[in-house]
C-alpha cells in the first residue's frame, strides 16, 4: 500500500469535487451546490488561482485532500500558511493518508519562509483535535473568530 | 473634524509603521524588529504585495490603521475578506474611526464579491467584541484556532 500526495491537476478535478461531498456529509454541512463547484474549479487552476489543493491516493485511487493558501502575520511580517480542508474519508483512515498530506503541506510552509501554519477544527471533533495536537500544534483558546456574512 | 480612510502610500510607511508599534504595546506584545518592519515594507507594496494596508487621518494625522487581505471559504467556493489587524490610537477613539475603517473593508469586501468577512478579537479585549458585535457580527464559538510555529 502506498500513499501519493500530489497537486489537484484539472484532470482529477471530479475526484477533488467527490472528496468535498463526503467532507460536507461528515461535517453535517450541505453539499457545495454546482454552482459553488463551478467557482470552485474557476479558483483553483491558473494564474488568479485563490488556494492549492493536494490529494491523497492509496492504490491510485483519491481518498483525501488538503486546501491551502497564505494569509499574513502583521506581528511577524510572514506570511502564514493556512490549511483551509483536511480530509480523510473514513473507510481510509488509520493509513497516515491525514499525516501525509499535513506533513506535506507543512513542508511547502516551511519551504517558501512561512513562520506559521494555521487552521481551524470545529470544537466536538475530538478525533481532529487529538490528531493535531499529537503533531505539536497549540490551541489558541484566547482567540475568538468573528464573521459577517455578505451574500 | 474630518475622518479620512485612504490606502496605504509608501510615502506614509513610517506613520503606519509608528501606529503598529502603538498596537504592540496596547496588546502587551513585543513592537516588530527592524528587520520585520524591512519586510512590512517589501509585503505592503508591488506586484507581490501581500495584504493591503489602509490609514486612517483625522486632520491630516494618522490615528489608525487597518490591514486586510483575501482568504478563501472552499464551502461557499468564494473568497472572504480577513481584517488582520484594526487599530485606533486610544486619544482619537470615540470619534468614528474604528467604524470608518471598518465599513471601508466591508465595502472593499462587497464590492470584491467577498461570502464573508472574517477576523479574529482576543478575548480580554471586551471594548473590541462589543464594537463588533453592535456591527452585527457572530462569535463563532464552536471553531477553534491551532497554530504550529516554524521558525
Amino acid at each position: 500500500m502506498t500513499i501519493v500526495i500530489s497537486a489537484l491537476s484539472e484532470e482529477r478535478f471530479d475526484d477533488f469535487a467527490n472528496l468535498i461531498n463526503d467532507l460536507a456529509d461528515y461535517e453535517k454541512l450541505d453539499r457545495p451546490s454546482a454552482e459553488a463547484v463551478t467557482r470552485l474549479r474557476a479558483d483553483a487552476f491558473g494564474d488568479n488561482r485563490r488556494f492549492e489543493a493536494f490529494l491523497a491516493d492509496i492504490d491510485g485511487k483519491a481518498v483525501g485532500y488538503a486546501i491551502t493558501f497564505q494569509t499574513y502575520s502583521s506581528f511577524l511580517a510572514k506570511p502564514t500558511q493556512y490549511l483551509e480542508d483536511l480530509y480523510v474519508r473514513e473507510d481510509a483512515r488509520k493509513a497516515g493518508v491525514g499525516g501525509a498530506l499535513f506533513d506535506h503541506v507543512q513542508n511547502l510552509a516551511k519551504s517558501r519562509g512561512c513562520g506559521r501554519m494555521e487552521w481551524q477544527v470545529l470544537d466536538w471533533n475530538k478525533l481532529a483535535r487529538d490528531f493535531y495536537e499529537r503533531r505539536g500544534a497549540r490551541f489558541l483558546h484566547d482567540w475568538c473568530t468573528y464573521r459577517i456574512d455578505l451574500s
